[in-house]
């Protein structure tokens, strides 16, 4: 088995949105097999005591954000539009993905989630534009959709959540390497992916 | 003239110290002159509505800087130890520099004031301690010592304050480049260094 990076992100996370659109190329070039975690930061700030999302609550740190995230689209050669609402979450889309993690559709349609938001300013939250973007990717989206908002795959999306939380996460996106043998690490922010990446390996490495 | 950076930095502030440790030599060697910008991150705090530092009022994000701290000082082979007494900043020391900022023994204190918090766990803020590090620095230390306390030199730092707060930073290192014809780009985290001296560059290049 190669090295593997558990990817945690929210719908809602400006900087999970980059990140999303290169982990499966960068994760790919370094020989990273990625496991997408899906969870919601909604519960988590709350039990954190923040009142909203951090760029909301602190407007300073907001501004900033916009700008910066602009830059980083522009570098990466992705689209990118402010999104008329923020924080816009979908936790239908992540019920989908955190029910069929492991399947091969999975990335094209986060990606296709993340770009309804921050490229094109969609409300991901809608039933039907989930739908749409699900329709694209998979053949069975109907029965897809509906299997995930049943009981036992709805809970899916609430375990990643409680485990993030366990896992001591505060912000989108964080990517957790190594294991129970090597250690395992957090890294935080979209800047730090390429680091998570290395470290990976590294301790892949040193376990073999 | 060549290409600047506004280095806008904290003594209390953890990831202030890598970026310090690094910045002349980064900045030398990309051709960018460096400026040096001590400010206080408690109004700027105040003003924005957090309690404290956001590493102790959120503990998760906490507990996740310390070790993130501990890695990237081991990746760039400087020292750390967790200082006992946390934010600890050096209002003393944060006005030499501001009351100095453009002399030459100016890098060596900054190091040698934040290595005294971030390696060796010294209470930075006592007025001996300063001495010491100041007086390895430069031959007239208590002559500088008493300006920099003085009325129009201890004005400094507050103007440094009042600046930042100003330009929308809202946390340490901070990295401002650009001009008012190119436009100010801002920069936040150590993480960011090398991409503000790449984009200090390629803007005096647009101007010239």
């Amino acid at each position: 088995m190669p090295p593997a990076v558990e990817f945690w992100f929210e719908f809602a996370s400006s900087y999970s949105y980059p990140a999303a659109m290169r982990i499966e190329a960068a994760a790919g070039a370094a020989g990273v097999r990625v496991e997408w975690k899906p969870f919601l930061l909604g519960p988590i700030f709350r039990e954190q005591g923040y009142d909203s999302s951090p760029f909301v609550q602190y407007p300073a740190k907001g501004r900033y954000m916009w700008r910066d995230l602009e830059r980083i689209c522009a570098a990466q050669g992705i689209g990118f539009r402010k999104p008329s609402s923020f924080p816009r979450t979908s936790v239908l889309g992540a019920r989908v993905v955190a029910a069929y993690a492991r399947e091969p559709w999975v990335p094209d349609f986060v990606r296709a989630l993340f770009r309804a938001n921050f490229e094109f300013d969609r409300d991901i939250d809608a039933p039907e534009l989930v739908r749409e973007l699900l329709a694209a990717c998979v053949a069975d989206a109907d029965e897809r959709l509906a299997a995930a908002q049943s009981a036992p795959l709805k809970q899916r999306l609430r375990e990643n959540t409680e485990r993030a939380a366990a896992l001591g996460l505060f912000g989108a996106p964080s990517f957790r390497v190594g294991d129970e043998d090597t250690g395992c690490e957090l890294f935080w922010g979209n800047d730090r992916l390429d680091e998570a990446l290395a470290w990976a390996r590294g301790a892949h490495a040193l376990q073999r």
